[in-house]
């Protein structure tokens, strides 16, 4: 089994009531190949400036990230975001977008990346994503993430993108803005009739719900006091599904239970994320205290089934 | 068991994207009796005006909803309410508040009132909600509504009746500007330090989360593709938390297995209130509908125990 993610690879400086960092490692392909190294191999492509150094490199290899296909722009600087939140941590502001290498990013991949069996394309340009589900023919599992952005500027080419996937993970504000359906259900619905045969909603801190053909799934967030930086939180949640998906085999896809359990998997790792800053607190996650919380989000939410 | 709910019967003049309505009837009291109707006895306390005639008293009497302990006021008016909703739902506009009778109202109970094992204090003013809870000394299970105007104006009364009380049914919003904590975990547990075992947050469409010193449970709202009136939804959730629960006897509200399916019922009842106007769906309920819906709930929140 092996994941192959396209997308960004950043640094963030990310401010937030709990405290602040000037410049961490960050970007979507990198928060979901952390979450997904938990559960199968993976390779994550992705451009890089010069500023891009042994230390961060050494982050994604301690979780056996392969990072053959990180693309190095020499003279470059890599993607650089940076954003505050408020106290109320479902909405942000950013404060700098510096695009830097990721501007001219062409994604070309290596036999070995293009050979995954299981793809997920972040949240990049529709095009691209469409060019690298090209280069990856033989995937049998491709999941995609967007935003806002390439809903408003280039619909036509996100409509295409999903028509190619397996599995859409958006926000539900996204879902809602794609379809114009106010109602969730609907607006899953409309998105799985363009082609994927499972719609993941991200709902912040409410959890996430699964729409697929066998039917619905919905599962809260992990409820924690104190969420310090939900950055990389949807990525991580991504790549904790996806990963585990991939690693349970062909037609894992169509099995509602292995569904369920890439849901809960998701929102296990995405809950330790949000619990430090950027990917500190993944870094050193193990699998011992996934499987904890797995059975704790297990004891939080099923009830028994005879009604007294 | 018997249940006594104290709070407003209304006629509710409702605009939703799907149809209106120029005069139903409404209110907490009403929507909350029906909805518990069918899991105990129960007694509804409130005032209504001249304009209060048969049929509204015929669909309560119906559901066997005692209403001796509605209050008529000769030459009053029954409190009016009129709003409208877009295609947010969970978003709605006050168009007019007409507060009739409920402007003077001062709850007077019967023996047989005050004398239910498990009482309601539906939104009504704190103070009215204390003065209720001092006439039915003897009730075991005490479950409180409130909203946004009583926190802005009437703070003290509202943490005070809180502290009376063994279980908070409030909006999460709601939790948070009463506690000034924009983390729901924390404002749950604060709220609890005012006294009360139990506090459910109603989350509109993403559901309801149960916090309480044995832990946390949360449950999705059904899935629909149309609601048609939000209105009573949260009224309809308490009715069918609180009716159960006063149906399995004492010692229920410390049981987490039997909150669990007090939170699944009364879920259940809400997502049937919101399918049609006003009282409409629930008028005509039946059980064997409510264990087929509890059946689905079980089917779309489980997963299985054992990872793969």
């Amino acid at each position: 089994m092996s994941l192959t993610v396209v997308g960004s690879i950043a640094f963030d400086a990310v401010k937030t009531p709990f405290g602040e960092r000037e410049r961490m490692l960050g970007g979507s392909a990198v928060h979901f190949s952390l979450a997904a190294s938990f559960f199968t191999d993976v390779r994550v492509v992705g451009p890089v400036g010069d500023d891009f150094g042994e230390p961060e490199y050494d982050a994604l290899r301690q979780r056996n990230v392969n990072v053959d296909d990180v693309e190095r722009v020499d003279g470059g600087k890599t993607f650089f975001w940076a954003g505050e939140y408020g106290w109320d941590l479902n909405t942000r502001e950013t404060l700098a977008t510096e695009l830097g290498v990721f501007g001219e990013f062409s994604p070309k991949l290596s036999e070995e990346a293009r050979a995954a069996d299981t793809l997920f394309l972040a949240n990049i340009q529709p095009d691209l994503q469409r060019q690298v589900r090209r280069l990856c023919e033989g995937a049998r599992l491709v999941g995609l993430d967007s935003m806002n952005l390439w809903i408003e500027t280039a619909r036509d080419s996100l409509v295409a993108a999903i028509g190619e996937v397996d599995l859409v993970f958006m926000n539900d504000s996204e879902l809602r803005q794609l379809t114009e359906q106010p109602n969730l259900v609907r607006a899953a619905r409309e998105v799985m009739a363009m082609g994927p045969r499972v719609i993941v909603a991200k709902q912040g801190e409410y959890g996430a719900a699964l729409f697929s053909s066998e039917g619905f799934f919905a599962l809260p967030a992990y409820p924690l006091e104190t969420v310090v930086d939900p950055t990389g939180a949807g990525d991580s949640f991504a790549g904790g599904f996806l990963g585990y998906l991939a690693s349970q085999g062909e037609g894992a896809a169509e099995d509602d239970s292995a569904l369920r359990r890439a849901m809960t998997y998701g929102s296990v790792i995405a809950s330790f994320n949000v619990e430090e800053f950027g990917t500190e607190r993944v870094q050193r996650l193990t699998r011992d205290e996934i499987e904890e919380r797995f059975a704790e989000f297990k004891a939080m939410t099923h009830f028994e089934s005879v009604p007294a």
